[in-house]
């Protein structure tokens, strides 16, 4: 069979891994579509794309576009790219929300396939430097339609997203999706920030455990501000929920309730060790 | 010179790698004390102490006693421990809260010197398992006097926590101490707890970032409820301050400030990139 040609707009963290993980499993043929000349070349050396460049234009002839921008990006990108694809096409995107990204898909009436993706997988690096072919591994990747999905376009985009390495999870709702990510992924970037504003009496005396709990605070801003803007709804239940845990906590504190507060606190517990349970 | 005799009570992960770094490092003779014979043996079988009992009588003949327990059993082994020492012994310990323990301390109106201490150490095992002979390594180790602390005791106890690796921070107010504690510490816990509590169907999709910001979960209850309950005025100003943050992004992004929000992320950003900035 022959290798899909796979044009992914965005070569930063996200976008590079991807590229990179993609050409080095030789899963797919791969080009880069990069705002930057610096970029397109770097990608180049690298060796993580067959070819680069500046021009959304080369998206035509891919088999499969992944968007790989900041969310509003991704958005504004939706209309640029839907109208060039060849039919039988896939276009994928790996943003943080995916509400947003597939109502404006929609609005569009494409031909084409459309599937939402959200790979739960990066770290504080932006661009190239923390490009990584294994940054997927194991990771939960998750995938939604925005509407029909044929069989073979639907293997086709399978075989992509577990070739990289990660744990495919197909969901129905993008409505659900951002409702989850609001609680496990845009509410601890709120709560790192919201932690890494001490005074230096405090921060100077910080250790490995508030380093972890505060490390996504070092994430791109313009990729963290595009996710929180485009879910503003979920943000403001998961945080809702959030504080009347907190209060909850602070009041057995409060009260002195030991009996109290360690059930919290071993709740808490065994639901990190067994997410199931 | 002579080494000192340690006495280390609590064999837990915190007093367990205490007594391996000052045993494997040849800094000290250390004695054990645990409430259970069964840890006994196995610090015996470690290799990790000279000797150990569940008798706190022996610590007489230390000339160094560290209180490795919870803070609540801390509070109560001062007043067990300090008529036994000999003078010229030490008294410190390495529990997360310092105003109640030297609180504690100076009502017995000891005659031997106490300074309270803090390693800013350990993570989400608990117990001998967790037992590590490098924990300590450059991490802050903060000391407290609770009283006049002579030259000679004083650079007893540096060379103790110097050399297990630790980075020393003498401060001079339990209270200050505890504040900054309550922010970069208990607070993170809290955080941690009420972030944990979500829905499997968001767990399920979570990623390291999540896994990362609530590691602090794991850590043993009776540990974490003693330094949460004899913290409370610290805590309840340091969730105040937390909250206020939060709401303020939350602000931004129910107005869709995108410009505001950036800025408030950058700060954070850097803040984290350059904590003295």
């Amino acid at each position: 069979m022959d290798k899909p040609l796979v044009a992914v707009v965005g070569l930063g963290q996200m976008g590079g891994s991807l590229a990179a993980a993609l050409t080095r499993r030789r899963l797919a043929r791969v080009i880069g579509v990069t705002r930057r000349e610096v970029t397109v070349r770097r990608a180049r050396r690298m060796g993580i794309v067959e070819g680069a460049c500046t021009d959304l234009g080369v998206v035509a002839g891919a088999d499969v576009v992944v968007l790989a921008t900041p969310v509003r990006t991704i958005l504004r990108q939706i209309g640029e790219t839907l109208p060039l694809l060849h039919p039988g096409a896939i276009l994928t995107d790996v943003g943080s929300t995916k509400k947003e990204i597939l109502d404006a898909c929609r609005q569009w009436k494409p031909r084409v396939t459309v599937v939402g993706g959200h790979p739960m997988a990066g770290n504080e690096q932006a661009g190239l430097d923390g490009c990584d072919p294994d940054l997927f591994e194991g990771r939960p990747w998750v995938l939604i339609p925005a509407g029909a999905v044929r069989r073979g376009e639907a293997s086709r985009l399978e075989r992509l997203v577990r070739g990289v390495g990660a744990r495919l999870v197909w969901m129905k709702d993008a409505a659900a999706h951002d409702l989850a990510v609001a609680r496990i992924s845009h509410l601890p970037y709120l709560v790192a920030y919201a932690l890494t504003d001490q005074p230096e009496s405090a921060l100077r005396i910080a250790g490995n455990s508030f380093r972890d709990a505060t490390r996504v605070a070092l994430s791109d801003a313009d990729m963290v501000a595009d996710f929180l803007l485009t879910n503003r709804g979920p943000i403001r239940r998961a945080a809702r929920e959030f504080g009347a845990r907190m209060r909850r906590l602070l009041d057995r504190i409060a009260r002195g309730d030991a009996a109290g507060l360690k059930r919290l606190i071993e709740q808490a517990r065994l639901r990190k060790t067994d997410p199931t349970a």
